[in-house]
């Protein structure tokens, strides 16, 4: 790596919860350099320490504390490779639509353009090969782009059932059908986000939109990539083999670390034991690791044998958060295989997904320098 | 109820936390006398008060605060009429077994006996009919009884889904499969039970024999009562119209009230509605509080519209514990409907189950006075 | 109470978190009805049931449930013999104003009248006697009121502390200093209030606001109410024997109640022993109780003689929250003597506090019919 | 460091929350390398691996996964320099002692030694002075011993104070005064530990022995070591300048992290202001890191300007817990000086120090090859 070339980056909502995240991540990546820093008009202009209301465990990195902060104008950014998104859904959609314009590669966490046809929804550790449909998103641009892109990653709870739904097709082909129940983290509720009032000794059996987004999203991720007859490349929603998917999604009082109790039903009869979608976790590798990003995760699922794991705070940050971890994998006597999946919300879950999308993106000479 | 005669009756188990609610309940009850009390002989001998290790949110009350507590032996306890047992499973089987034999009548929240052929399993919501084992359970005792008898309630995360499933049954026919995650608080687990290090900001996805409990309960409780050739009544477990459950049970940070996702198949084509479902929940009525059970709630399952209820904070004391919350019936993709239910733990699915239990014996004669 | 005339009253903040608790409370009182709710322009005019966001672990009173919320302006309540508020400081002000201009009497547990020198600040169970200050209240006012007053209530910490203070002063006469480390429950903080990222797991030693006014407000509650040389009633602030206070605030992940850590010195040399600290506190009695008021507690202060009580979960529904509790009374080896406090700060640490004053003025006469 | 030699070590209680800190921590030492590890006979012959029920988050360090564990008798230990103790107190007396007679040098965390009048009780970012007592401690043995000898290290909650305490008496002379009210975290109270039931929405205003502790131990760690007419050396518990400490101990629902509210009284008049105190404290530097203690902290105290910090959650592990944080210093109403402070109780509260006193007796040649 000692020769990998740097690439300056921009973070955009870098004040918020997820933007304190890319600046904790990236203060230490080996070829992503800190170089602007993007939020809302009442925090440009402040240097980043006096801007933030800083909140990770760790002090803030010393490289961004008098970093002055800029609004989330293209300009500001024009130096930079490339742009990290951690704005709000409220504001995302214009903002990254004017970097996308200005020839920035756009990673973002916002849900905004996840659905949209032409912009990829790409878990790093599961459908890398969606980087493909890039091109058509330059071409099909008005006006075309050449270098301009946004690639989107997933909502926090899809993340964590997608990596091992995506190890168990690759071993024994499609899925049919999957219940899904998360015991989500309030981290994933943003900054204020869930009063202590509403969760402290209690479960709020509701987030909203959150069942949508793991149903749909779900789709487009494990779906293929295919070619139409107009010879566009389009996403197939996982149509080949219908998937049913059936989520419930729960708040519980976890700082991090979203819990989920996943049942799937496989096509092909007879399913495989509980010692073989074991082992198939196990073996799974993602391209990203492979090909060496650096924040990608050795172990892709990690899987626990102990017959009480994962536990959010326990797992929660092994491998810096950046895998999956799955336990008690066993029958289930509706469908055929059920198990627990631990993914950290707010590192695989969020801004290190992005960043892994971005590693990949470098390596694969995606983005230009 | 002013005319009703009193009963005297003991409580095993008294100073632990089972015991501590049975005593919080009974204080006030209209007809129960409580007389007795038993625990282990560390702690016989002494007043209540001295005895116990109160953790009650009510102080205890003045009439046992000077009982002197006894060892659980039936001599202490002849002049009750009925004996509640919450005694730890290590001991309850020896013990229950010496009161049953010295013809009183036992309301057992403990598990042994909830497997035996004989010994009824009874959710007082929702299996009454099952008592009419009884006589069987006297004639075939070796020797035969007159008036003793054990009756079981069902664990407590068991209780929360069979009071739902009922009502859907009774409503629209047999219902082929059922999927569980369980959301379980602390007071599960009695006390010491689990240690705070493992369960602040934290999910434990196991908690041990609690699967197996609910998939094999729900089929007793559930199932019929039938009449064999060999003129003995037998339980068959659902087997008429074969029930598929599946369990997934975790221990969250909450103090009192499991929270549970359901959802369920019918066998009946096409499936109710939502709608239909809602309706026939909190339409539904339990024996118990039709014959008057003064401790059997009048709802027996309370349906919310609100889309983020049921919350065990805020609602696990509603009728004092007594009934089932229900909230979000919806479509379920994989299955048919899916809904959330919470019941509180410590109320009916422990102590409220067994006075109800008692009260139903009393009022159909079925304990001798 | 049979005989008791009935009083109309009104409650201005009534959707929010203290507005809640006057609802619960006041729909079960012996001589108050609730006649009329205010709060926001964007809630007046829907019925109750659908303006608030209701938090409270028992249902809506059905009374409440259908009643048309109003603005806070008082044409809108001008057949309330009574006016509670609840409303928030930044609007209290001028609105409690409004309505005492209007010739009513409001109880209020907002900030904002409490360092007028006109207006009482009480604590019902310690300083009733300040409500001989309305009077002049009314005399001084521009224009001169016949009905109209403002009482106001303590901030809830201030609540726990001066009751133990005014029975030790009581009993032993003055206290030169006193030091206090709260420990305060999150709903303090109303709704929304504390993030739960911000409490979950931790402490925020500082609570904005919080130490002044315990170290200002306690010294106007114990202080006297001296006839100065123009014939004019003025607070004192306990000069006559000055009383130094230092306060220490955190806010800790308990849900209700707040505990504090006290420790006085005493003027009187040799002090009080712990035991005759002890008797004077369980013997203490307010006025409030004497003359009748049903919310005001039988035990003013309950002293503990277990040595790790009062505990907030355990023990801050005793008497409905409306005394304080008081624990491990010892030597200090700085000051004389140090005690641990817990006062429910939503009951007598709020709405409850505000209802007594209310029932003292009723039964004295001071509320005109 | 790179020709630092390398020390065998052992870890009594190895399977123990202490231990397992240990563990975590030598691990990755740059000059003790784990040698031995010792636990009770139930653990004795099992690879540490399936003998420990692992709570660190960390997973366990590889070098100590298959070592087998040994029962706690010196023979197995015979090749080590140095063993730490993270026995429990019920034990921790006779085996410590086994060890200090087989002629091992013994840093322990139990607080069996702590009073004897031969055994210093090292914070070791304050007294390493007293390592000065150990050929006394070694002569006066029966029978003498030349190598073995025992240190131990403070109470979690102890060490918490006499940092900032120490720093305040090297500035400005002794302190007359100190009132203490702790916040204790329940990793404190060991595993199992603290019940989740006594402690989840709940402060439990006690804890066994704590406030004894703190008022004792501070005196023999901020006291002087002088030579009697005998020759002797003696603890003189800081009585040349008597300092009375009154303390307050409460556990609350933190997992990690003591947090105390402490206020002081100088001898001197007048006192140091806030901001002298401020940066007494931020320029207080241990002789542990000067000399060059691998684990001794930079930052010994590390002084917060923010109004709300330091808080467990987010500073606890600044440093890897090492040193000590302080915040909120302003004037005290009733003594001179107050603020808060924030130790690591399992960091610098336990291990840590062990460690940090064992490097500085290997850089000081106290321990022999």
């Amino acid at each position: 790596m000692t020769n990998q070339r740097q690439y300056k980056v921009g973070i955009l909502g870098a004040t918020g919860t997820v933007g304190q995240r890319f600046i904790a991540l990236l203060a230490e990546h080996p070829f992503f350099v800190i170089h602007a820093l993007g939020a809302s008009a009442r925090s440009a202009g402040k240097p980043y320490g006096k801007a933030v209301n800083w909140k990770q465990t760790k002090p803030i990195p010393s490289v961004v504390r008098e970093l002055v902060v800029q609004e989330c104008i293209p300009e500001r950014f024009k130096e930079c490779a490339i742009v990290f998104s951690g704005l709000d859904a409220d504001v995302a959609g214009d903002i990254e639509q004017a970097f996308r314009v200005a020839e920035l590669a756009v990673f973002s966490n916002a849900k905004n353009y996840r659905r949209d046809p032409h912009v990829p929804l790409i878990v790093p550790l599961v459908n890398t090969s969606h980087f493909s449909i890039i091109p058509q998103q330059q071409r099909l641009h008005s006006p075309p782009l050449q270098k301009g892109f946004i690639v989107t990653n997933a909502n926090c709870s899809t993340t964590g059932v997608v990596v091992p739904l995506a190890a168990l097709e690759r071993a024994f082909g499609p899925i049919e059908s999957c219940m899904i129940t998360t015991m989500q983290a309030i981290s994933g509720g943003g900054y204020p986000g869930v009063p202590s009032l509403d969760i402290m000794d209690n479960i709020v059996p509701y987030i909203s939109g959150e069942e949508e987004k793991i149903e749909w999203e779900t789709l487009k991720i494990l779906g293929g990539l295919a070619q139409g007859d107009d010879g566009l490349k389009a996403f197939d929603m996982h149509t080949k083999q219908p998937l049913r998917i059936s989520a419930s999604c729960n708040r519980v009082p976890v700082i991090e670390g979203h819990t989920e109790c996943v049942s799937v039903r496989f096509a092909r009869r007879p399913p495989p034991s509980p010692q073989q979608v074991r082992e198939a976790l196990q073996n799974y590798t993602s391209e990203a690791y492979t090909i060496g990003c650096p924040s990608a995760p050795r172990h892709t699922v990690f899987v626990h044998e102990e017959v009480d794991r994962p536990q959010p705070r326990l797992d929660r940050d092994y491998q810096l958060g950046a895998g999956v971890s799955v336990g008690r994998v066993r029958q289930c006597r509706v469908l055929d295989i059920k198990f627990v999946v631990l993914a950290n919300n707010v590192a695989i879950g969020a801004a290190t997904s992005s960043i892994i999308n971005a590693e990949y993106a470098v390596l694969k000479g995606i983005v230009s320098a």
